[in-house]
């Protein structure tokens, strides 16, 4: 768990996107950033009080989280001389780069002498169990996509605010480095060895308050042959009273698989569910989440509309329209 | 890779059951087997020949493989010292053992002063890749199982001979510690971080001739929510030509899940072709092999006419009757 507020550390950017995890955490979870931190040349600006070091921790700030991807693959001694700083001046640093905080000896070692943490999110640190399936209490649900990266981790947020907003009791569960940063908490799924995938998620969507729902975030794809048994010990982990839908429309083929079709949403209805009711026989599909980044609004509304007849299920894109449809559709159940 | 042929160390097991890893090396690779090594008070024979490690490295063995359950949970003096006198004399070794031989420092420091590996198979020693799902060269054959160990390495393992006898080609593809004990090469796949699963399939069963066949060892089951996720990622990075059915029929439920049932054959069929046939559409269900050794004679034997007639599928227990019925199925794709 990492402890929160947080100082944003955008360091060099060169661009907002690169910045986009920083972002992601001032969007969803704005209550836990207490600013940001930029060094010289830094392209990047998330609208946050610039601090130093020494003002964010005045402020309570607790961790200086690296919301931004470093180039060339290294952490550069620039970076470096912030990050030790910000160890000597009492913070904690968490990070999803692919380059691991603890495999740089000097941050390891400034770390032990300030009694410091190192959070690379990318890592399990938790010894999970191996999955026993026993039904729990509480409501799940779980977004499953015709493919990766058609907005599920998106949806979920959407979902779980829209929850929120509406007075019902909700959890975001982060399953992927950049939903642990936003919450400071979460499985990083991708990381965790096969026998212990399903038993992770178990872990992380423990019983509950009958009216409480964890919301779930949703990993790769049935139909993405790379990362399908991921999906599917989510699946059987989560054991989701619901499933959303979740689709992006014009995509020509599966990300990074020239050769393969997206199935079509009906073709993903009738794959998830039967293989979700063999852990929660009652798990319905309740609703569709459409990201019609690449439509006109015009165009959107339509494909909406003629979605949700076709398929007798609210259809929305939670980006331009909110997720409160979904929410609602959650709550009737 | 582990280099052949063995002398099986049988240690001091306390009957023929704590040997069945080194049972199943001499039943399916007797010609990997130069002898056996048993420790005073042993009560497991396999009947090879007792040898002293001088007379087994006399007759060309060059690993010693650990086939036998070791007691409590650690590895004893008592073996240490047979162990370390192996790599003295110039044996690899090689276990299955949940205690590493790697975490056993007097191991690996004699093992280093002797330039000997040590093997354990429960550990990938390969960086796989992500799965890309090209469609590779060759055909494939998988069991999927109803539940957890109902029989898919033994059937396996039994087609494969099958197939061999009836001089077609065939490679038996281990995924688990003993698949991979007994052929000496393979992946655990339990052991592999989730994001290369389906990655470390595509590699253990890379391109081949048009007509040689992989037959790929089957892990738990779509329908075991502790470990369904593997055995998609099985399917998925396998891309089967062929299914074989796995089931045994006395079974009062899921192996570790009491409150699961176990599905149909025609339900395990209809989850996992449409599946399979995400990575490979001309994917088939050629046969189903049963595990019947807690019916008679005669009651095996109908149920199996009854299955035959009732699916339109071969229906075997290869443990009774051998698997030839498979691989005649598969020769006629």
């Amino acid at each position: 768990m990492i402890k929160t507020p947080y100082l944003l550390f955008l360091g060099d950017a060169p661009d907002g996107l690169a910045a986009k995890v920083a972002q992601g955490i001032k969007d969803w979870r704005p209550e836990n950033c207490v600013g940001q931190f930029r060094m010289e040349g830094c392209k990047a600006d998330l609208g946050l009080t610039d601090m130093t070091l020494a003002e964010a921790k005045e402020a309570g700030a607790k961790t200086l989280v690296v919301g931004v991807a470093n180039r060339g693959g290294k952490i550069s001694q620039a970076w470096k001389k912030v990050l030790v700083m910000a160890l000597e001046e009492g913070f904690d640093l968490a990070s999803g780069l692919h380059n691991l905080l603890r495999n740089e000896p000097d941050l390891v070692a400034v770390a032990e002498a300030t009694g410091r943490a190192l959070h690379d999110v990318r890592v399990p640190e938790v010894e999970y169990p191996i999955a026993d399936g026993v039904k729990r209490s509480g409501k799940r649900v779980l977004g499953v996509g015709t493919d990766c990266s058609v907005g599920k981790m998106y949806t979920g947020l959407a979902l779980d605010k829209s929850m929120r907003d509406m007075g019902m009791k909700s959890t975001f569960r982060a399953t992927g480095q950049t939903g642990i940063l936003i919450t400071g908490d979460g499985v990083p799924l991708d990381a965790v060895v096969a026998d212990f995938m399903a038993g992770s998620i178990e872990w992380l969507t423990p019983d509950n308050d009958a009216d409480h729902w964890d919301v779930i975030e949703g990993q790769g794809s049935l139909f993405h042959v790379s990362f399908s048994g991921v999906t599917l010990a989510l699946i059987h982990g989560g054991q989701p009273d619901a499933l959303i839908l979740c689709h992006e429309p014009t995509r020509t083929h599966m990300r990074g698989l020239p050769g393969y079709d997206l199935p079509s949403l009906e073709a993903l209805r009738d794959m998830a569910l039967p293989l979700a009711r063999v852990a929660n026989p009652d798990c319905v599909v309740a609703g569709i989440s459409i990201n019609t980044q690449h439509m006109g609004e015009a165009e959107a509304v339509a494909y909406l509309k003629e979605l949700e007849d076709r398929m007798g299920l609210p259809a929305v894109d939670p980006y331009r329209h909110g997720a409160d449809r979904l929410a609602e559709a959650l709550a009737a159940l």
